[in-house]
């Protein structure tokens, strides 16, 4: 498989992000790039996207990004910063391994809107394990 | 109205936690507690509970405690860190604001599970705007 | 040795907190206590203790709780928070470890001043390694 | 005054700043660039830079590209990860600003070594003010 079709598969057993709607639109070693189509279901009381959808789309990215060969990754930390209310209709993020060590890798993301707009920003910390993902 | 009971306005107003299965159990100023009852929906590919419903359930107490009184509040910065996995079937945040000024408030978000294990922990930021919710 | 006293030692061999006048107050297992009395030399343009100074404090704080028995942990991420200046002439920051696995440990670090006021907030997550500080 | 000789006279009014050896090499609208050369004065108990240390100086560029014009901004979060320990012998931190509204501003800090290796990484999160520094 290739990284690509590794991400694909890990996330059609996603159950969350499928519930969710984050779909992938590519990925590599130690990056991937996913996307969530704003439907009236990632709104919050004030008309906004949930700052839990813009996480899970980021969140998710950081995932595929870091989990698409060998060994088993884990979020141990992030932080994201909301930086601005998107007024587009798709949020694309992209994910980056910036640093990564035996047990720790560093991963930044990147979530723009469909007018190109810098939504907000995530950095994720995970912590590699010696296992596999279940194939 | 009280602060639980405009509390649980606006989480019924609120799609995406709708969607992904967040309940108010309790709201107060400065405070709120929410429910998250773990279903297949919530896993990913490993068959942990994904991240980014832990978040969710985080970031809407969070939301639930700083906004269910006067003015509209909205996340500028969350940090989560992942502390274990559940083996419980329900998680529980509690969201304490423990500091607030004109424009700037931080809220601490202890989220557990019902074996009473510390499964996650945030901090969020939010900035207090002028405007109000949506009535 | 006791914790305390193990603390005691390592806070003399580091020479950025003896620098910027970081003192220990109290340790214990995954807990110690640091002080900084302020003075000028903690000022930055604006006349208001700097962030790096305070940091400085959670941080030693932080590598005091975590460091005082066994293995050596070192920091990988640390999330601060800024809530109020303060009035007073010496901060205490208090560090909790909140969670240790076999690899990682989550600390939290509150920051007072001496007139009771709750300046700063800052959890850190530490990597826990084989290897023991060198004596 | 241009950018860069605004942000070198805050800083020299920054105590904090010359006490732990930042200087400037270069600042303009949303981004400075600051420096330390690695003493025994920055060192802890392991003979590695201190965290405090590497925060200062990321937190002081953050500092020189959100004040080198204008209103007053003061970080109200900051998360730093650490990558790597550093062989070289210099610390340079460049601040960009990649997100600026009317209250808040969002940098991004990257820590580098003279040999070029990435060291450390930090996001801050600042609140602008209406008033102005101190001339």
């Amino acid at each position: 498989m290739t990284p690509k079709e590794k991400a694909q598969k890990i996330l059609a057993a996603d159950r969350f992000a499928t519930l969710t709607g984050v779909e992938l639109i590519d990925a590599d070693k130690n990056y991937a790039v996913c996307r969530m189509q704003i439907s009236e279901n990632h709104l919050n009381a004030g008309n906004a996207v949930q700052g839990g959808a813009i996480f899970t789309l980021a969140d998710t990215a950081f995932a595929m990004a870091v989990n698409n060969q060998g060994k088993l990754t884990v979020s141990i930390n992030n932080s994201i910063s909301y930086l601005k209310s998107t007024r587009g209709d798709t949020l694309i993020a992209t994910a980056r391994v910036i640093s990564s060590t035996k047990r720790i890798c560093v991963c930044e993301v990147e979530i723009k809107d469909n007018l190109g707009e810098l939504i907000a920003s995530m950095t994720g910390t995970g912590y590699i394990k010696d296992e596999r993902l279940p194939e």
